[in-house]
């Protein structure tokens, strides 16, 4: 990545200048991408385990576990519908749910700043068992840091979690294949703009909660109701766009979206229109969508429908392999959709 | 915690300003402890798996996995004798290896600081696959955030462990008994000095390297020679004293120690003069103590001389039940241990 000409950062940084971090190497976009496939993929990550997914499904022994981790570095701390210590508790539970597993085991590795409110820090902490107890998973272990004033922003969360993977389940990108459909479990967008309203100090005309919700019920619903679950893709950085162009790189498979099945509520479209965002990229962290073939498709709505964020089918994978995302408007007219390079919001997780 | 009088934030804040996190929260000791036991230990963590001990023996199906996380913030990055990735690739396999467990799995979450040196960042993850794979331990997923410039202190990393404990190994505070001998591997505070030496750039006479080091083989090795390990405990924040003082109060047993038996090289003594530091209180990384019975004490003395660190025997469990630690200095007379509130050496890991 360093030696090349298209290298991201030379340009920006002046050609003496040291290459250096970007906020949008956290943003779920294109450089993220580049850091994680090309300086951990290729030194950190163990070659065997790398299947671009959320968690890795590992066997200590006999049984098969899902593994996964998040560090959590949301600002603000609190926003409508959420605050750091759920999503913390939600976010790693979402990951395990998108392999499929149980959720059983989460460690809770707390970074404070010197000087940080203890009372807050009483609230995110309650939040966070709350949001262990609904999600039926329990936090086992943990570890706390302090570091100095102006050397941190309050309290980072990290969270691991493990879960059961049944025998008979593989959900991985190595299983989207040509026909598959892909259903949406709701509306996409709330949690960025949530979050940014937060932030900002924005004031809509309406109130606008985060989308925030543990997603293990639904996913294992589905697979108890029968349906092979050929992938499973939590919408977090990046949003919907980032996660499909991620998915069809990955598989060299063509998807093809329908816009207009895509749903998007009215807050968050006054949202974008005023800010200038496209909504396909706005941040998600109960939203997911899942790869199944036409003949389960049935169920599985029907399975999401019973958890009310009104679940759509949202396109198709083809059989071209130039692994291109295509998004088809309501005037009938394709765009091709791309990878940002970072993220329209930052630190939205 | 917040409503007593002895509340120890109060009277550094003033009556009317709220309780907040002091660096050494993150001390190892006893402002930490209570953090832990209370805040932590009552609302977040599940009560069954709450053992005190540096991870969990969970039961995900069939197999016995230990999990445990930390996270990592040393300063400065770089150090005599390792560097922030190291540090935290052995950081978690000790802990795992403190409850008998064969390391397998490794996820590794970054927390970036926006601005950081990729240059840096390359070292450090290269510095992490090789102390993985010196380990045996494989890193198998991962996450990365970025945070604003001012955010953070360039990088700070947090590891989750995974590994496979025997079912006839039973290695938690709730088995140190009366009788049992505690054995040190080698000399302690080497990295305290070394990381602080480090950081405030102070030039001693010698060249010290911090003693981090994995601990999973000498555990291993001890256990595949048949000995009961009752407790073990690696000697990070708070050095061999909170240990020591954390274990005997946990189980109301009293602990003596000979102040002699305990090594300490020329370098860190001299360095502990000068500075006015306990080496007792300084921090390791690759240190334990063994708590076993007395049968043992010979053959695990035999194992862990093979790894060169210099073993000893410093010291038992008495059948009192008060939960002292008493040192035996050399001159005969003795002295109570207690608990720092805080850290001499904040963020030395």
């Amino acid at each position: 990545m360093a030696s090349t000409d298209s290298n991201p950062f030379r340009s920006m940084n002046g050609p003496m200048e040291p290459e250096r971090i970007l906020l949008a190497h956290g943003g779920g976009g294109r450089l993220m991408h580049q850091l994680i496939d090309g300086l951990f993929g290729l030194t950190l990550l163990d070659g065997a385990y790398d299947k671009k997914h959320d968690g890795v499904v590992v066997e200590p022994g006999s049984t098969r576990v899902a593994f996964t981790t998040d560090s959590f570095v949301v600002h603000p701390l609190f926003f409508p519908g959420g605050d750091i210590g759920t999503l913390a508790v939600w976010g790693t539970v979402n990951d395990l749910a998108m392999c499929g597993a149980r959720p059983q085991f989460l460690s809770a590795g707390f970074i404070l700043e010197e000087g940080f409110e203890m009372d807050l820090l009483r609230r995110i902490v309650h939040s966070m068992r709350a949001a262990a107890d609904r999600a039926g998973i329990k936090i086992v272990t943990g570890d706390t840091k302090v570091v100095d004033r102006g050397k941190g922003h309050g309290v980072y969360i990290n969270t691991a979690g493990l879960g059961i993977v049944d025998r008979n389940v593989q959900i991985e990108p190595g299983r989207i294949a040509p026909g598959d459909v892909i259903i949406l479990n709701g509306d996409i967008g709330r949690h960025g703009i949530a979050v940014l309203s937060a932030r900002e100090g924005l004031s809509f005309a309406f109130a606008l909660e985060s989308d925030l919700a543990p997603l293990a019920g639904p996913v294992l619903h589905m697979l108890d109701s029968g349906i092979d679950l050929h992938c499973l893709r939590d919408l977090t950085r990046g949003g919907l766009a980032s996660a499909l162009v991620e998915l069809a790189t990955t598989r060299g498979l063509n998807i093809c979206i329908e816009e207009q099945r895509v749903p998007v509520c009215a807050e968050v479209r006054s949202a974008c229109e005023i800010l200038g965002f496209d909504p396909l990229y706005v941040a998600n962290e109960g939203r997911f969508i899942a790869f199944v073939s036409p003949a389960d498709a049935p169920t599985a709505l029907d399975v999401l429908q019973s958890y009310g964020t009104g679940p759509s089918v949202i396109g198709s994978v083809t059989d071209c392999v130039s692994g291109i995302v295509t998004v088809r408007t309501p005037l009938g007219t394709k765009r091709i959709v791309q990878m940002f390079s970072g993220e329209q919001l930052p630190r939205i997780c």
